[in-house]
């Protein structure tokens, strides 16, 4: 790739336009210059005044004759001016505005276009809801956030392929998104063909075309892939989202490791830790957190106390959530949420003032000694796994609370973490089923178990969490051919549907590992945003609606004759 | 954005892997390095000798001792060489090889994965048909050829979001492919959803949303997006497809042009002419080439010969294809091909012996003026736009055929032509259609006409042709609702279906004007392609079907419930 040409000067943003500059441009350097400037009115004042606003900023104008009137322009309203850059006279500098010392001397405007129809003010102190900022996204795009938040994305994206690119010489490749069905996976959306009954699967995720340009010799791949899932009941998902994904032959789970920290690192410069980041196995962020996405923000870590108990399976566990005792008496609606939680993962849950009562003096102490003095806490008993992820999510709304009050320790920083260890196989209702997906490697150390105790084999999955948020995860690949049927028969996924995957892997294909890093949640972190939603120009509502457009629609029964499909009243 | 981490050093192909080289890397000054090369098996001679590739080239092993047996190694096993670069004796050198100064001396040779299939091999004197090659893309992708496309490709669209981003701060914006059915579009394909009987379509372009983009002050758009569009009976198109698609506020058609030559030329390296590019109106183009894409390679033009005839009507036409006369009597095969097309565009065509028979020897006389002394002609007479076209496909055929003689003039660079001027609109079946798109600005010297003459109102778009393809169009857009709504209601579309898009106008939207580029068929003319499935990593058969996969595919009768649809026999 040839560098020279680029960087020579820094971008310019009114290159193949009218303008001559944009609306945060102008500095008291450009004094005396005749200039355009394109904005939409923000602000007019004694018909002398003029304030426009582009994405770059505000620039105040001046109308020192009588010939332009503007005391009659909507706000919003689309203008083209030209004039002359003065100073302005020194107390009535803006410090708020960096084009604050200047103004323009107009002397011509132009409406480019009017505006109509307003549904809301581009004024943060009435900032509406989000249903009518969808609805009309292309005004909501106008307040400074969205941009920040559209130009933020923009770069961030451009900086992790400039690393993958230039630095480390992958290949971004273009994968189909009308594909088979992914035996096994999430549920996909489906598109009907003009071929009677036979419909593409729109694909979740690029997964066997990159393992397919690994057996292809294309042996550094990366690409920024659309994705697609019909998972419209899950809250703050959205049915196509963003991904980088990236795949690499004769790699190993620390060769995928260093190059994502290396990549995070170099992307978001200086907001993260140095490398190497945190790393836990499953099994320690479940026992101490609650959750395989721990938020370490809060310094808040569950106890294990099942050796205080005599108990006949060895699922069983005991652990505790200690808190500052300052908190005092739990409030009725923190009650209420954990005997929620507690029903949904079917464990027993002994709030603080009940331990003593319910396991005696001797045990109530050694858990006070365990969790430490000067805390609360409470108890949980049960299934173990289920008891640590009840104590998790009550881990999660606790510490919010205790935020409030100033009564924990928090961490403002961006914390990266890698999890590891991840079983191979859950236990489903029929019969196992995969933690990651079918593709993933077994753990060498445990491939001795495959048979005998599939749940207690490891994988070689990876999972990247950030402040609570899985933002990643891949998996070391099954190059194997062997290997992976027998891991498709045990997941009981019929392997005839993958004959031109295994086909690939008994081709010569490389051992490759990979590694995909969701992009909307990643910049929804980033951004400390509370939804993806804010960081996607044009999102779909939860329920897979689009606002803006009101898709989806019904289709016409020519169009439902030309794909050989009639829908059904329900 | 940071521009300083990068470039300090170039692209490592090595790094988070456990090679410390790749094939193609080995020169004399590693000689005595003791080094890990991974590759396939490429050739193994006399047991000794032992030959592996991966996509940088090819890196001669040798075997000095007997612990190590290749002899049974089957072609394209992948394998893991650790060894020590040694000088080959000079005698020995391989100039065809960019490594062919050395060779590894192995002390250790471990098998990667096996080979048990393998379809056809990686020999170019025995590529297989297309069809073996696409369904086994996999292998196919290990050619040569292959990779230095897909690499080019990832370039090439790397070096023209570095030219956008950083030198002209355009915005890359993700915008969403499940949307709503564009009215007076391309057929796109929909996706049912579960909420009963309602359907997403797939976009054919992200048009509607650049021009919100606009609306909403990302007054610098691109996005290297993927559009579908359902068509499937036509060749050489695939049913998703890759487009760089720009849009840009407060510029003009000038502005546009001046954007995209610069943005291919630094793209393109050396490969394209300085700018100006040519620009031709469409009427000059069907006129001279008989096309709006005119394959500049050739030197041949029609003539125009309709003066030497009375004619009745204005839409009149006589036009004659001039061609080398050593050519001589044309073949039966291309007289049946000129009787087809004859047929096609219904207009009288007579062949160069038969024109004085037809036209009478002074006519005949003042077309061998017209046309040159040393060529014979094809004459063709009937409605003026039928005749040209005619000619036009008649002038492709031929030029290849003189082409191939050596009796014509064949410009070998890159030609890259502007067409503008279209019309804005073209008589349909069923009243006026759209040349270009529904959003497209008419030229405004022509806006009277809009009531009176409509077909003769020009539009503001614009394509960009290169070598007989067009690899991209645009135009300046509507921006006042009300023109945009006749327009809407000239061609006959009910513009309630497209309220969000009038509304965003409404809003004060800047006025603005784009293009998209097709970056398959930009990539197969400058790879000098004969289909763009040959620019493609895992393209669709030109019925839409996936070799690889089988898809599309029948779905599940849960799935049909799950969608509220049931498919239909035919």
């Amino acid at each position: 790739i040839n560098t020279k040409e680029t960087n020579q000067k820094p971008a310019d943003s009114s290159t193949f336009t009218y303008r001559t500059h944009t609306c945060g441009e102008l500095r008291s350097e450009h004094i005396g210059q005749d200039v355009i400037l394109c904005g939409w009115v923000q602000y007019t004042r004694l018909s002398k005044f003029l304030l426009i606003r582009d994405s770059y900023g505000l620039t105040q104008c001046i109308i020192n004759n009588t010939l332009i009137d503007i005391s009659s322009l909507p706000l919003e309203t689309i203008v083209k001016v030209k004039g002359t850059v003065a100073p302005r006279p020194k107390d009535m500098y803006n410090h708020e505005m960096a084009t604050g010392e200047v103004e323009i001397v107009i002397n011509k405007l132009e409406i480019l276009n009017n505006v109509t129809k307003l549904p809301f003010n581009l004024r943060n102190y009435q900032k509406p809801k989000e249903q009518l900022r969808l609805q009309h996204r292309y005004i909501d795009l106008r307040f400074p956030e969205m941009q920040s938040v559209l130009r933020q994305r923009s770069s961030m994206l451009h900086r992790m392929r400039r690393f993958l690119v230039e630095e480390h010489n992958f290949v971004e490749v273009e994968t189909p998104t009308l594909f088979c069905r992914t035996p096994g996976g999430a549920r996909e959306f489906v598109v009907p063909t003009h071929h009677s009954g036979l419909f593409y699967s729109l694909v979740q995720s690029p997964q066997q075309f990159k393992q397919m340009l690994m057996a292809g010799g294309v042996d550094r791949y990366f690409q920024i892939a659309r994705c697609y899932r019909d998972e419209s009941t899950r809250p703050d998902r959205q049915p196509e989202f963003t991904q980088l994904d990236i795949e690499l032959s004769f790699t190993s789970l620390e060769g995928i490791i260093n190059l994502i920290e290396l990549l995070l690192r170099k992307t978001f410069d200086g907001k993260l830790p140095k490398s190497p980041f945190k790393t836990i196995t499953y099994k320690e962020a479940l026992e101490n957190y609650g959750t395989d996405k721990p938020n370490l923000k809060y310094d808040i870590k569950l106890k294990n106390v099942s050796n205080l108990f005599s108990h006949p399976s060895t699922d069983f566990g005991a652990f505790v959530l200690p808190y500052n005792n300052k908190l005092g008496k739990l409030s009725a609606k923190n009650r209420e949420k954990i005997n929620e939680v507690r029903k949904k993962y079917n464990v027993k849950v002994v709030l603080n003032e009940k331990i003593t009562k319910e396991v005696g003096h001797d045990i109530s102490n050694e858990i006070r000694i365990i969790a430490g003095e000067t805390n609360d806490n409470i108890l949980s008993m049960g299934d173990k796994e289920n008891v640590c992820l009840c104590l998790g999510e009550i881990r999660d709304f606790l510490a919010t609370d205790l935020k409030l009050k100033g009564l924990i320790n928090v961490n403002e920083n961006l914390e990266p973490l890698w999890i590891i260890d991840f079983p191979l196989f859950v236990k489903g209702e029929d019969g196992l089923e995969t933690c990651h997906h079918p593709f993933t490697a077994p753990h060498p150390d445990d491939l001795h178990l495959l048979d005998s105790e599939p749940l207690n084999v490891r994988s070689l999955a990876y999972d990247i969490v950030l402040n609570g948020h899985e933002i990643g995860g891949g998996s070391v690949r099954i190059h194997n051919s062997a290997l992976q049927e027998k891991i498709l028969n045990m997941l009981n996924i019929d392997s005839s549907k993958l004959s031109h995957f295994i086909n690939a892997l008994q081709s010569g294909c490389p051992p490759h590992a990979g590694i995909a890093l969701g992009i909307d949640r990643l910049m929804a972190v980033l951004c400390d945003a509370e939804s993806i939603r804010d960081v996607i120009a044009f999102p779909k509502s939860h329920d897979g609606r689009d606002p803006l457009s009101g898709a989806p629609n019904k289709i016409s029964s020519d169009d439902q004759k030309y794909y050989h499909i009639k829908c059904l009243e329900t």
